[in-house]
């Protein structure tokens, strides 16, 4: 008879030989901020924290040996692409690079369904960045094995806010009570949206310091109201940044601005600098998704509340920590 | 005195101590196939259901441990490339890969012998994907590692046919006795000219269905022909797909056609849906090389005789085997 | 408190627990071979040996298993980025493929000091290609994790001129008392001014051979005078051949030349050939650093005088010293 495989389950096909799969995001999606709650955070956090501590005291350790994960990139990102790459060669797995997509099957049309079929006959998770809104759960809703969300257009990028929300948490080592302060760019950044979201669960202050044509979208706004977040809107930071305990910055595009004075009136007045920071307290951090051009100075770099490098190290465990939560290792 | 190494021999100059190195593909080459015979099939599809009992159970191991495959692609083929690299890599062993020769040494002139040679000095075996007809033979002519062929233009593209044919004796137990109907474009598709190749050491039934400008190739028809296949030909599918044990369907491609009515007309007379295929047995199989864009209704994907992306996953096994094979560890 | 990590330092923040760190090339940066006296090569060239004797009998060893080499190109190099991930990869560490930078970060406009110091948080070891002179020294001013220089613009290469130098030395067991003689393009090629200088710590004379237009530059001249080395310049190679232990060749472009007649006249005098190749030594090498486009005919290739191909092998081995080196595990 011939060997029919089930078509679509939601689990590893490899089940090695009295394996245990444990936890609760085993053989899940990673697909959007809105699918966590505060528990939820919290188990994530502790696997990464213990993610932290086992390379600062190792380096790496095999605990996803044999595993293999498809980078799938149909846009560039190299930071993204980076550290998922080192997440699972630290925890001994291999990767597949998938980056020239655009130049492959899929330019001669393949569908992405299909291309996840396909990859996850090689791999056992596949993380996905594509241009488009949605892509993700639609790659999710036909692969048999776990996606995780790498930035889907202006949609989502999840693991991004888990690495913000888990640089928080470790180097103030508390979430409720902070004022976290987020300036320039509100209106198009996914990163502070999503952010936003992820704070909602906890008892925070929101400062969002923005030109009037980069405001925070009225409908996160309302969504964080319902949810009684106390949210002030500023133009300048000098008001709010002695309060401020998370300073999270975002780059102000020049493409975003019709009027260049407008544009160049706004631009130094939201640059930070030594001479800025003397206004903030000793002991917050300053936050940046990076890259950044030139909206912190590098004279600031050799600040302690400079968090920003950090914070790429930080997005290793967490990333780390998502890898063996889906393959059921955490 | 200086250390002159021996310039050419067919073997890794890597010889652990006390290691075995068996089978019959040891060292070779893997370049048409014209080279296997029945044996040699037997012998591959044996080491390659291996291969896929021990990724059920354990999901990799350490077969080619310090072994170093290098990948090098010519032209993008992510679905080919990914697969030797998770082979590769399931198999414990590492990849070196080089998709962007068009932008490197090759640019700057390098021929194709010297940039092999160059490779044989890192790696152990080199996968090769050229544009153009015969670049694995003149790499193999210069190499002393194995070359594994991975498509060359319009000449061979072997493993794709290894993995067509486990795929039929994976899922049907035989090949013997069964009636094989290839649909779509069989002028210009390597993959059907290659697998009518390899099912001729069978007895088989092969039914060709294409418009009239895209039949097969004569000298195909002849050399079969010449093994007393029984081969029929026909432009529509409904009369043969009753008695049809392996439906291999490939795509037909609008630019074949200068008429754009014909090739309007044609287009649907060739898509496989659920409603076509109520015609089918119920214990036969679909399969098709894939990418597909539209030649499958994404209605039949959980049809259980849909095998397409159950033939990705075969392909993998048999890419595990044969790596294994040229370098002696099956 | 907030955990602040100290802002730079030079070594990694890996400390597995009982490991030694040893070496004298530890948490050091690769930049220029003007920073190694002939101890350092003598030691570089020591565990290089080692690495080949090892490769040689058991193929590859976890020396760096749980390392990563973030191996980053501005430029595409196949050729050397080959090499250094089959060197991290023979030593069972792990690599990082960062090839498209021009279409990511860097394409946004974040500096390469950002960038270095985003991939530290990630690796071990950054390797790192780019096309402007002292980007190697920028990128190392900032990073804490070592870097090694891959050839920055027409600044310094300094693996190849280690490969260069281990080669002769492996190849004819000595240094001191050769007659090296460069011929081709001397103007440009920064090969032959980074071997020049290695070749300048030792007793030996240099002859260079090269068109009236592409000398060997003054200053590099000059440098080698002072440290009392004989330098002789010709335009043609047959006076110096038959007293030439190495002849390094190097490829003489085309677009270097205003007058086409002039560069037809010169083209032909520098081609190595069977035939040519009869007026040296019987006991000599030729090599060069390659690609090649005809400066050396393919009928020379199995002569065992040519060194080549055997070239890029003693160069897997130095950087597969220099990655153990500055990881401190040798």
């Amino acid at each position: 008879m011939a060997t029919y495989y089930p078509p679509f389950r939601k689990q590893s096909p490899y089940l090695p030989f009295g394996e245990q799969r444990t936890g609760r995001f085993y053989g899940k999606d990673i697909l959007s901020v809105k699918q966590f709650n505060r528990a939820d955070l919290e188990y994530i956090f502790g696997v990464a924290h213990e993610m932290r501590e086992m390379v600062e005291r190792i380096g790496t350790f095999d605990l996803l040996k044999g595993k293999i994960l498809a980078n799938l990139f149909y846009e560039p990102s190299t930071r993204t692409s980076s550290s998922f790459t080192a997440a699972m060669e630290r925890l001994g797995g291999s990767v597949i690079p998938i980056n020239e997509v655009r130049y492959s099957s899929v330019a001669k049309g393949e569908s992405l369904p299909d291309t996840v079929r396909t990859l996850e006959c090689y791999a056992d998770v596949i993380v996905l960045r594509h241009p488009e809104i949605g892509a993700s759960a639609l790659a999710a809703q036909y692969a048999r094995k776990p996606i995780i969300n790498a930035g889907d257009g202006v949609g989502e990028h999840p693991t991004q806010a888990l690495l913000d929300l888990f640089t928080i948490v470790s180097e103030l080592n508390q979430v409720d009570g902070l004022t976290v302060t987020m300036l320039g760019d509100l209106k198009y950044g996914r990163t502070v949206h999503s952010l936003a979201r992820l704070l909602s669960l906890y008892d925070v202050k929101l400062n969002y310091v923005s030109p009037e044509i980069l405001r925070m979208p009225a409908e996160i706004i309302q969504e964080l109201n319902e949810k009684n977040i106390v949210q002030k809107e500023f133009t300048t930071l000098d008001e709010v940044l002695p309060q401020t305990d998370v300073l999270y910055v975002t780059r102000v595009q020049k493409e975003r601005f019709e009027n260049m004075d407008e544009y160049e009136s706004v631009k130094d007045a939201y640059v930070i600098t030594p001479e800025v920071m003397r206004e903030a307290k000793d002991r917050m951090i300053v936050m940046h998704p990076l890259p950044r051009v030139g909206e912190i100075s590098m004279e600031f770099d050799n600040d302690p509340r400079a968090a920003y490098f950090r914070q790429m190290e930080y997005g290793l465990y967490v990333r780390m920590a998502l890898l063996a939560m889906v393959l059921g290792r955490a």
